[in-house]
């Protein structure tokens, strides 16, 4: 509460000196040059500490680190992207702000290009083979910024070339339902071109399910409906508005897994077993182009679309940097953002790196003044290839696992930091809920009035606890981001941050410009987020939350509102599931007393916290109890729960196609068993899955007992 | 060396007190009678307190033990099994010399026993059917001990049941060269009944093999040649001498895998899934029984087998004892032994249970007189059903996955303690030998002379090697005790200990009266370690390894010791497969990297530790030293790796079939595609396993390198 105040007088020095260094304005007590601290002092998160750096957050430069980054397209691997690796290293090297140590680390990787001699067309064909009309083969050149040899073409990453040719049949979403409905309707569709829009399903599951009723290629645009509230006109759309073009086209991977498609498990450093190409899965099957609504509404009848994607191996680079815990330099606290954008990416993703970079220059400042060093150690991190599918977060993941799984307090993933002004925006495991919620509850929300972001955040997106009343709601993590290798893998309580849209205002399904060469920094300067104080509020939280995990004694990770979670899964299952259960003679009781022990358990833990955190606590005490609530989420992780699902390995957040909103193993083996005719071996895999549950909660109980107990 | 003497001085204070406490002999500086350290007080490995332990440790007691623990047949969920558990609880939580704690805990595992209505038999039967000869259904009651309704009929555990009649065939081990020689020999094995011998491979694998050729059923006996050094008359047998009569049949289970067969990977509480009867695999597929060599003698062309083996659920517990840590209580240091025999199993497994009571007797002494508090836990193990598959051990390591893996320090095995009185034989991973050396040092050994257990054991097993010259040689961890799970499952450093033969003086396969009903308390108390000095030294051994790991502050597990063993594995592989992969394009240069950088890495550890070590370093920094010493062996664990073999996932240490002595990994995929005309794949699959090997070690590695470097 109280530092919210210094925050204004902070908002209005920035604005005066505008780059100047705003430093003064926050004299706090300067300590000694060398902060180094008596390693075993219980060194607590420093309250003045925490409003230095909020003050120090500063919305001017997020907009200049902004304008540099998305000044040129920096797609995965291309040399800008390279240039990019350059700056983060150089800011992090840097002696006046810089952290402690810096690294690229680059790994070779299969990505996926259009051919730069033959561009994918998408042709309408008259009845004697003659072109009527051509799709756009770029966009629009709108504001000088969707020309030139840097903006990659619009293309399905990962569809594989051909040039079918076709009657072109409507197919909604491309669902598999779509495609059933279509059959019943009698419509043949062996051997067409099926147009489809985006949303609804993963975009590579539309060629998948299209491809398994004789469709020859796919075409995926995007509906004016879903993503510009009906509007499409030129004088509606961006430079006019925020909404996209009529040319604009969304690209993206078309790729079903996530990592480097040639070395699952394994890093994609060089010498590494590389799958042979013929035994790759998960690409789409049949070929696929993205348009522009545009040329969407123009499409009639037979339609050839020529598909020249190429795949390549290229390097690509993570930059890591480090600030080295005073106390505890062996557990990390890890921030990432990927670096690569499609075109520009003013907004994906260079809105987070813009971030990234002012929190870094601001903690990297205290560092090297003397004036602080946390607890923990503070890792850094600037993925690549996130666009072709989590690639560079996914292999730093595979080549470093061990250490990576046995020291890491949490993941904390700024993706795109702003899609909209209105709102906060979190995803994540229910450890860090609370986390979250105090550091929100401390800085003031952009825009009119003298809210909190917590308060703020609340009238958006909110939920009844049964333990805290209203609460902002926390979204669950799937897999749209570098956090999923670290929850779905590796088992780090993990989240995602951003601010967001106000739903009243838009039903876009995403900010329109999405992929495309209109997401540029005008963009976001003009419409998405002018005087940047959402980019602010977004630095600022993920700030706040930095410095509590890095900062704190005992680890601000409430292990215990995970028993609303699995309270809630349980019931839903008792609910909508209970009935057929026991029609198969499976029992939910072994769940029931599963999550109810795992109740106690951290009910129990959270009051030894309490009563210790009244005492003076020796810091090996605390270390003990904090590894408890470190860990907790690894004993959510079975990586033979699902062979099948490549990566996952979490219990709890594992992908769930059940319509039962439960335990995800079950779910889905409820929903496969009640399909399946074959009967007795889909209903021993509904108990094998009820099982894998049961004991890792009861398992997860055992962690939290007091340490010695048998 | 200095306690040797006090040692002295024990033994005769023991002789001459018998079962007296000799407690007053070892007159310490008593401490106050709360002794509670200040908690990050760098309490150290007291000297003066392992010499109470050692002198402490009696070999009466330990005899004592023995007498009452082997005295009745315990097979595992008996009902003597059942008061072995009681007596267990009452000594763990005695309140002279008792734990801190202790509890059962219980399974439901799948057992198999013989019929108790229709006995196994096995006859010769004439051209007319008519039963020429039977075998015996039990052994010879030569002592006494052999006869009553608990000595459980020879039986081939987990074996179906049958009568399959057919000629007799000898087919030596039972190997599947064995068999293919017989078939180059133009022997029909079509229907016949295979005598096999046992050694050579696996009990189940004789049956596996045998059913590939069409054998109906199969006889294993044991050979005097391998048990007996040749030895076979009543009158050179027990109870005349340690060998095995000529009725003696060494029982077993032939389940190839270990674990409850219903429940792999899930515990075997009453609510886990089970899988159907029809679906286990690793059960022997064709009716098998093992006979002794009398009866092999006998046998002669057209056999009968009758097996009437039957599945029982069965309840069979584990029993835990703990002495919590004072400083560091989430440190597990876990000491085991199985509790269940075949018969009275005075051997097997009662000689470590007996050295297990003495040692926890000895421990829970001086812990409830307030003489001492370890630093980090001990954790005593009981483990029901080992016989039948490591059963309950297996199920722990299920239950408890995630505390036991980041929270144990090592485990400690302790089955049979004693084999025979010559020498120590100790086998683990490299961590482990160095604390086993500094243990074996201080130790006198038994017997003439003045040896130390180290120097008498290097006289008999040694090696040479390259960091320090000539040592005793630890042999590697395969799956023949309950270290299996810890060490292939959990990636926990292990070793397993006894005093066992003089080679040169016996070729016996095991000790003679192995899994037989002759294995018996005179059997012990007369031929295998009179005065019960073999039983003490292995007592002293454990103890002294139990203390220094759970008091030291820097813990003795000594990273870089695996450098030799990888040093090894690298130069087999380039020896015997270099060429072989060369001809395949397969480099094992980043295999030559990997080992360099993770021998670089250790030897910088150790320096670290050593400089750390002449300072007064905090405990905070000693615990983060720690945990990279405790957690390297689980950096080569990769649960994706062998995903047929169940449970292994150490990609050091798991099974190797390929006759080249490098990771096992590389050496069994070399094997097959060096067999297979598939060709490609089989390579593919070479390239992954060194891919996978690679990984673990930079991994490894990545993990012993200063904790806050990139």
């Amino acid at each position: 509460m109280q530092w919210t105040k210094v925050l204004g007088l902070g908002l209005g020095a920035a604005a005066l000196l505008g780059l100047g260094i705003i430093l003064g304005h926050f004299a706090i007590p300067k300590k000694a040059n060398s902060p180094a601290p008596s390693i075993s002092a219980p060194q607590d998160l420093d309250l003045e500490i925490l409003e230095t750096v909020m003050g120090q957050l500063d919305a001017h430069r997020i907009r200049e680190n902004l304008r540099e980054l998305s000044r040129e397209p920096h797609l995965a691997s291309s040399p800008r992207d390279e240039d990019l690796v350059q700056l983060l290293l150089q800011r992090w090297k840097d002696p006046e702000s810089g952290l402690d140590s810096a690294e690229a680390f680059t790994y070779e990787v299969l990505l996926s290009f259009p051919s730069q001699e033959q561009p994918n067309v998408v042709d309408i064909v008259g009845p004697t083979g003659d072109i009527i009309h051509s799709c756009h083969r770029t966009e629009e050149n709108v504001t000088g910024e969707q020309g030139g040899p840097d903006v990659i073409q619009p293309y399905a990453a990962y569809a594989p070339s051909g040039n079918p040719q076709g009657l072109l049949v409507y197919a909604n979403h491309g669902t598999e339902d779509d495609f059933k409905e279509l059959q019943t309707q009698g419509i043949k569709l062996e051997g067409t071109i099926a147009l489809t829009r985006y949303g609804g399903v993963g975009r590579g599951d539309k060629a998948v399910n299209a491809a398994k009723h004789g469709v020859a290629g796919v075409l995926v645009y995007t509906d004016p409906a879903d993503i510009n509230d009906g509007l499409s006109s030129p004088s509606e759309t961006f430079p006019n508005s925020w909404y996209l073009p009529p040319s604009g086209v969304e690209r993206g991977s078309y790729y079903k897994y996530f990592g480097d498609p040639l070395t699952p498990y394994l890093p994609a450093i060089p010498s590494s077993f590389r799958l042979d190409l013929a035994n790759i899965s998960g690409f789409p099957p049949i070929p696929t182009q993205p348009i522009g609504f545009q040329d969407a509404r123009d499409l009639l009848c037979q339609v050839n679309v020529s598909v020249y994607n190429r795949l390549e191996l290229r390097n690509s680079s993570n930059v890591l940097g480090i600030i080295r815990g005073a106390v505890e330099p062996d557990r990390y606290v890890l921030y990432g953002n990927h670096r690569d954008s499609w075109v520009h990416g003013a907004v994906d993703p260079s809105s987070g790196t813009a971030v990234l970079l002012e929190l870094s220059r601001v903690l990297g400042t205290l560092l090297k003044k003397g004036t602080w060093r946390p607890r923990r150690s503070i890792v850094f991190a600037s993925w690549g290839a996130e666009e072709f599918g989590l690639i560079g977060s996914t292999e730093f993941t595979e080549e470093f696992f061990n250490k990576l799984q046995e020291r890491t307090v949490a993941y904390i993933n700024v993706d795109i930091a702003v899609f909209a002004n209105a709102t906060l925006r979190v995803q994540g495991t229910p450890p860090v809920q609370s986390v979250v919620f105090s550091a929100t509850k401390e800085i003031r929300s952009p825009g009119p009035g003298d809210l909190s972001i917590y308060d703020n955040w609340i009238r958006y997106f909110n939920r009844s606890s049964p333990v805290y009343g209203l609460v902002p709601s926390l979204g669950s993590l799937g897999a749209g981001s570098d956090y999923a290798p670290f929850i779905h893998f590796l088992g780090i309580s993990s989240m995602d941050i951003a601010y967001t849209y106000d739903r009243s205002k838009t039903s876009a399904r995403i900010y329109p410009t999405y992929h495309t060469a209109f997401d540029t920094f005008d963009y976001v300067d003009k419409f998405l987020d002018p005087g940047f104080s959402s980019h602010q509020a977004v630095a600022r939280t993920a700030g706040s939350i930095i410095l509590r995990l890095s900062d704190s004694f005992f680890l601000p990770l409430k292990v215990s509102d995970y028993s609303e979670t699995l309270r809630s899964f349980l019931q839903a299952a008792q609910q909508d599931l209970g009935a057929l259960l026991e029609q198969h003679s499976i029992s939910l009781g072994p769940l029931v007393t599963a999550v109810e022990k795992f109740e106690a358990e951290a009910a129990a833990l959270g009051q030894r916290i309490s009563m210790l955190q009244k005492g003076s606590p020796d810091p090996l005490q605390v270390r003990m109890l904090n590894d408890q609530l470190m860990l907790l989420e690894r004993s959510f992780l079975n990586p033979r729960a699902f062979p099948e699902e490549r990566y996952y390995s979490h219990v709890l957040w594992a992908a769930r196609t059940g319509s039962v909103a439960t335990f995800p193993g079950l779910s889905n083996a409820c929903s496969r068993a009640n399909d399946t005719a074959s009967g007795s071996e889909a209903w021993a895999e509904v108990q094998r899955q009820l099982s894998i549950v049961v004991t890792a909660l009861e398992g997860a109980a055992a962690t939290l007992r007091p340490v010695a107990d048998l």
